[in-house]
């Protein structure tokens, strides 16, 4: 095991009914900037639930924050914020708003253009208390300090991490799922699957407590995540499935372990220029990258293979190969295409994602820097 | 699963050489109270590593607190503190170093005895900050907000909780657990195994992350206990067992489920009437209670027994005989008896236990709150 730091202050309420505490958990000497998306949180009764319980709190309500919330909307948010003096921020919504509302929390108490902090990488040096009440399990935004922005006038999309924009208090209350349509939830987790493989799926530095957290989340979306289609209503199903998405990307399973990454590297890539969901994305890439890195990660992929699938079969060899088989097997039932031909994407943009990541110089990702764009275009090739 | 909510703000310091840094994390302003046990840690070169990352703090030193911490001793470090202007705590020691060193921090900053926290409930409205630098894995009390006291004039044990006393910062250095002696490494991890055992067997509530957490916590112990013993110097043994025992009582695996503690609270008597180790009276009971509460328990017990040992028996009641037998022998393995006379301990001395538990007023312990002493004397005349 690696040396490592691990602090997550985040306090998590959890549960049926708990958006009811969020006016106890924030002082009421506060005026709140209340962010939200396109307005679903009205239609199944999150936003009202809010309201009740924020009644003695004075709120100034900001909406419209987008899928991959950009800087143009955020600076709005930033210059509201300041204007009326808002000191406490509360995000309720999916991953989205939760970013979003990071970015205007350091914003708020930033000197300068708030882009900066993802383009030249200022530091956040302070920030606004931030909570929040997740309407989507999927991205883990919920306890952690990292979100990215799209900025899109220039079509960039940039991630920043700091402390300082934790979640205070984060609500998970898994009822508010059950009106999310079916196209997020198999997003949600499969999002939450390839964070975890991200963490696992590596060469073994013999941390048996981290592979075997990551294992059981693994094997908890696999066995729940489809009930959560099948049986829309089942509440349990929906808070194993939000529970686990939490746990994904919280840092802990991540803790003293190498980190892949390069599946996401190279999904983002594909929603930049073709527009696919980033889960989407995840499914495409993770198959066929886990395949061609089966010997760096034949350790890893045998393990996997026995222990999250049960599969017995005598040679190493076959293990992983039915573990990859499984894996996009997963993906595909949860109603996720597997290859960019099922979003309808031709084998020749493949170029155009190659040069993408030339133009972002990604010449050495992965957990041993050995991707760089042409290992790329082969895995993208056998995802065609 | 239960609603909950779950919080842990302490910062993990995880690593070989780790010890050096804890001079960064604490503010040089402060006037630190460096509290410690009977010496070991001058032996074993911790304290060195101490006092040279904090060269530029002012120290006040304490030693001498001793195994099951007494108010008696904790009350000089009170007074101490209060004359000396002490504005911030390092415990370096074990459980009973750290357990005593959040009453001081409570004990400094209420009017009154400082034992009323814990005979009265008197609430901890204010405390100290307090960080830890762990040398003995097992309590895991170096990330969480709980303390076992005892006052020596009446024989009283008794705990205190108090979100104001996580450590701040815990140092977990695996490679300073080299130096312990082979009974303490191998209470430690019947310790952490007990303590997970206590939020994992019972009833089923539908959690299958925190169940395979547990499973992951507990598989992982009984891998690597028993290798701290015939591979000592093995450094990855040692920071799994240290990173699992952390884990087993940081709250975490205990979120959202039923949990029992009947094992715990029947073990403290009889270490207050025998003086056994903490964890050798959990080995004595632990296989009897299993025994015992085999039908209430049935679902769990199979469970645990085909997941944790792979037992692939027919029916269900030998996967449980199995699994009980495999826990006691897996203590056994780690040198520590599983009966009463394992310790020189007579059955005729279960009279005077079955009576502390009437005195203590345990008419309803474990997660069904069916467990009295009568129930009790049935447990431990197995364990005799």
């Amino acid at each position: 095991m690696h040396n490592f730091t691990f602090s997550n202050p985040t306090k998590i309420v959890f549960g049926d009914g708990q958006i009811a505490t969020i006016g106890r958990e924030i002082d009421n000497q506060h005026h709140v900037l209340l962010m939200y998306g396109g307005g679903s949180i009205k239609k199944n009764g999150v936003y009202q639930q809010v309201i009740d319980s924020l009644k003695e709190h004075k709120i100034t309500e900001f909406s419209g924050v987008e899928p991959n919330p950009s800087i143009e909307t955020l600076s709005k948010a930033i210059t509201l914020a300041k204007q009326e003096n808002i000191d406490y921020i509360l995000a309720v919504g999916g991953g989205s708003v939760i970013d979003g509302a990071k970015l205007v929390a350091a914003g708020v108490k930033y000197e300068g253009d708030a882009w900066d902090i993802l383009a030249k990488g200022a530091k956040v040096r302070s920030a606004l208390p931030l909570s929040c009440i997740l309407t989507l399990p999927a991205t883990g935004t919920e306890s952690n300090g990292n979100s990215v922005i799209t900025k899109r006038s220039t079509q960039e999309k940039l991630p920043f991490s700091s402390p300082l924009v934790y979640p205070r208090v984060a609500v998970l209350d898994p009822s508010v799922t059950f009106s999310l349509p079916e196209r997020q939830v198999a997003n949600g987790v499969v999002d939450a699957f390839v964070h975890t493989m991200e963490q696992y799926l590596t060469y073994d530095v013999n941390a048996p407590v981290q592979d075997r957290f990551a294992e059981g989340l693994l094997s908890t979306l696999i066995e729940e995540g489809p009930k959560a289609l099948s049986d829309p209503s089942n509440y349990d199903v929906r808070a194993n499935i939000m529970w686990a998405a939490t746990m994904a990307l919280n840092g802990l399973i991540g803790v003293g372990v190498p980190q892949d990454w390069a599946t996401h590297a190279i999904g983002h890539e594909i929603t930049a220029l073709h527009g696919l969901d980033h889960a989407q994305t995840l499914a495409i890439v993770l198959p066929s990258l886990m395949q061609h890195k089966r010997d760096k990660k034949a350790a890893k992929l045998v393990q996997y293979g026995r222990r999250v699938w049960g599969i017995e079969s005598a040679s190493d060899e076959e293990v992983i190969d039915q573990a990859i088989t499984k894996t996009a097997a997963f993906f595909e039932q949860m109603g996720v295409p597997t290859k960019l031909s099922g979003y309808g994407i031709a084998a020749d943009a493949i170029d155009g994602l190659v040069a993408q990541m030339e133009k972002h110089k990604l010449h050495a990702i992965g957990e041993h820097k050995d991707i760089n764009p042409e290992v790329a275009r082969k895995i993208l090739e056998d995802a065609a």
